[in-house]
């Protein structure tokens, strides 16, 4: 007896129609028998292909979203997030922006996500009431936030972090230096070595930006690859985000150590990083995932948008159309994520844990249908979604959130929109918005009520 | 008495929540009073945006979506496109081809088409059975297709044509000269004779790829804006696709001659064409508009893709994350394409043309909603449009077509996928797909049946 049979799906990866039985979290059949089951999804007309893993975010940002748009990198963090975070983020912000995430990251087929942000024990209980995988990770700096205060009390909170999450089902701790600007070397060699006590990954932002690369040019004498070589810390542990600016000779290290690349390609367009070469990391045989980088600087969760500006940022930016088909933009958009943090997923196999998507395929963006793989990835959207299976469980069905009250989103997000909002006119909670008020703490007039 | 009164919608160019009272296909009335109308449209928590204006497509190409990706520009028109145009391309094709790609825009958006194919006259009739605009115009070229086969042949037909369709409501003829590789110019000069003395707008591709630079180079000593401008003939008539390879000389001209450009940028990635300069374009003044190229280079005709990617794309190929604020590109998305060619529209103030959308700003990607035009641009996508408006006329309200049965849609886009498939694979029409057979006309095997 099956635990789910998903009924006459079109599975893309195989070219056919078939029935796949889930039995304890994995696809334990794929034929064309009808199996018993305890729950049938029935998915006749609909394309059956693996979900999403978002393999960088800040998942709580929800809540800053769309704010400072159209500013460079460090304007944006500077002027506008680090100030608002200052103020706002809690245990409570952490909670509701993480709600508001994971109902839209569910709603765009992602299933795994790798997380950093403050508070994160908040983000693996959200995750797991809700019911998708988010890799846990509080971002490590030498300075003071709210997690810690000196390097000392954060690698001591880090350790404990591990502990307190490993052995988790959907949910798995990870350490968080949060980039080669913001810790020292003797932090960063701490975090490896915690990293390889306690057989962890470790989630960094690296090589965002040209300031950064001459940031650290200037203190260390090296580029940021090489800095973390000659640190002598790299290996197939650390998961990168970003990495848009390399040498030649940085991107055989990456290779060589086996080092991950999480993409985000919309965020690194948005803030003016760059264009990350990534057809030339996949040539190489560097691995690959792809991420959306926070709501805040996307501004959206949304994978599908990410794959399909991958594929065609790739083939635009090298003037080669043959560079990134399809096929290598959705394996990079899902298998690939999941295989570097270890899960078995993000393919329909027998054996492989279940984690898919139903993908309806009537609109007339779709029509007429003659390759499914490409005409997801170049004319699809995330709305064409229909079904959402994470681990074996159902999380959105005909497009509605199972685990997750919708009505309830809107009314965290209106309550934090008007605290927001009342601090950056300086009229404190509640009062909506003016023009008038508005410069009063420097930012920019936001709108009124809609 | 207004035809239509749209009630309590928030105008978000204005910043408030209004009345809009439509008369004659004009908005007649802005403001909080409730007039009498003779249709009600109930917009209560919805954001009023105009819609766009697709400003260079070939809509009856949605039949060949898909086909051919992955291939660069000269191979996927030379190995795919043109061979399947040469087999199928009939009035017939056209028709059904153009009810797809309206039902498509529609449901994203846009009201406003530039149109270059084949049978136009019957993209026309679908046009104003749907309740749309076109411009409308047939490719011009110096070799034989279906539709002529001397330059004389198309110059005289070309005459017709544009006689046959000027004092239209909703469409209005324009001269296609296809590009200045398959024009020479003596039709090229020809095209703008006839332009001047009709009246109407020349719409072409110009400088679309590197190749092609080097191709008009070669033939005539020049690159191809400066070809057109030592031809004499160059003026605020032109509306040209692409733009992407320019000189600073070129650019000068085209402000200097008030040439309307029509960018297209995931047509120009995915092709591998380039990235057009378009920030610099208009910081310079030129004329931008915005267009999704044909369904089969694209792959789909959705304008806020479009818009959304271009903004990005401009912040990161310039690395600047000031250039093309939200702003600026929905002004580049929507007013910019009707005032290219002379409609009052784009814009919502009594007296322009009543071309709009209700957008729907529920869903967990706007929430919070702090900034509606930076959310629009980046946070929302093309499903979240609720209710289109086309001079006065509802399209599409919660989504559902009002002028298109698209049960129909589907059956048409079935029709043609077997006589496409059945051709592709060597196997006639009705036979469906198998890989085996699928090398037999020199065409990769497409996909079986889902």
């Amino acid at each position: 007896m099956f635990d789910l049979l998903v009924k006459d799906a079109f599975v893309v990866s195989l070219g056919k129609k078939l029935n796949v039985g889930v039995k304890d979290g994995k696809i334990a059949y794929l034929g064309e028998e009808e199996k018993p089951a305890k729950e049938v999804l029935r998915a006749e007309g609909k394309l059956l292909f693996p979900s999403f893993a978002n393999m960088h975010t800040h998942l709580p940002m929800t809540l800053l979203r769309g704010l400072g748009a159209d500013l460079p990198l460090m304007d944006w963090l500077q002027k506008v997030i680090w100030k608002l975070e200052g103020e706002f983020v809690s245990p409570e912000f952490v909670r509701d922006g993480t709600i508001i995430a994971l109902a839209e990251g569910i709603r765009s087929g992602t299933t795994l996500f790798m997380d950093m942000y403050f508070f994160e024990e908040v983000v693996g209980e959200v995750a797991k009431e809700v019911g998708v995988r988010v890799g846990l990770g509080f971002g490590i700096l030498d300075f003071p936030t709210k997690v810690a205060k000196t390097p000392e009390e954060y690698i001591k909170r880090a350790k404990e972090f591990v502990k307190a999450f490993k052995g988790e089902e959907l949910v798995f701790p990870v350490l968080c230096p949060h980039a080669p600007y913001t810790c020292g070397p003797s932090t960063l060699r701490k975090v490896y070595e915690i990293a390889r006590e306690e057989d962890v990954y470790i989630h960094t932002h690296l090589a965002e930006t040209q300031e950064e690369v001459e940031r650290i040019k200037e203190t260390y004498g090296n580029t940021p690859v090489m800095h973390l070589e000659r640190l002598g810390i790299l290996d197939q542990r650390w998961l990168c985000a970003h990495v848009v600016w390399t040498t030649e000779e940085e991107r055989e290290i990456l290779k060589e150590r086996e080092v991950k690349v999480l993409h985000c390609p919309e965020s690194n367009l948005k803030l003016a990083s760059g264009i990350a070469p990534i057809w030339d990391y996949v040539k190489r045989g560097i691995h690959v995932c792809l991420g959306t980088d926070g709501p805040a600087s996307n501004d959206n969760l949304n994978m599908h948008e990410e794959m399909s500006l991958m594929a065609k940022l790739q083939k635009g930016a090298s003037l080669d159309a043959k560079a990134m088909n399809a096929q290598t933009a959705l394996m990079i958009a899902t298998e690939n994520g999941f295989r570097a943090v270890g899960i078995k997923g993000g393919k329909i196999e027998e054996g492989y844990d279940a984690d898919f998507i139903l993908v309806n395929a009537d609109a007339p963006h779709w029509q007429p249908l003659y390759e499914p793989i490409s005409q997801w990835v170049y004319s699809a959207n995330a709305e064409d979604i229909d079904t959402v299976v994470c681990k074996g469980k159902i999380l959105m069905e005909k497009r509605e959130l199972k685990t997750i009250d919708q009505e309830r989103v809107k009314f965290l997000a209106q309550k934090w929109r008007e605290k927001i909002l009342g601090f950056m006119t300086g009229r404190g909670a509640g009062g909506g918005a003016s023009a008038s008020g508005a410069e009063g703490r420097g930012f920019k007039s936001p709108r009124p009520d809609v």
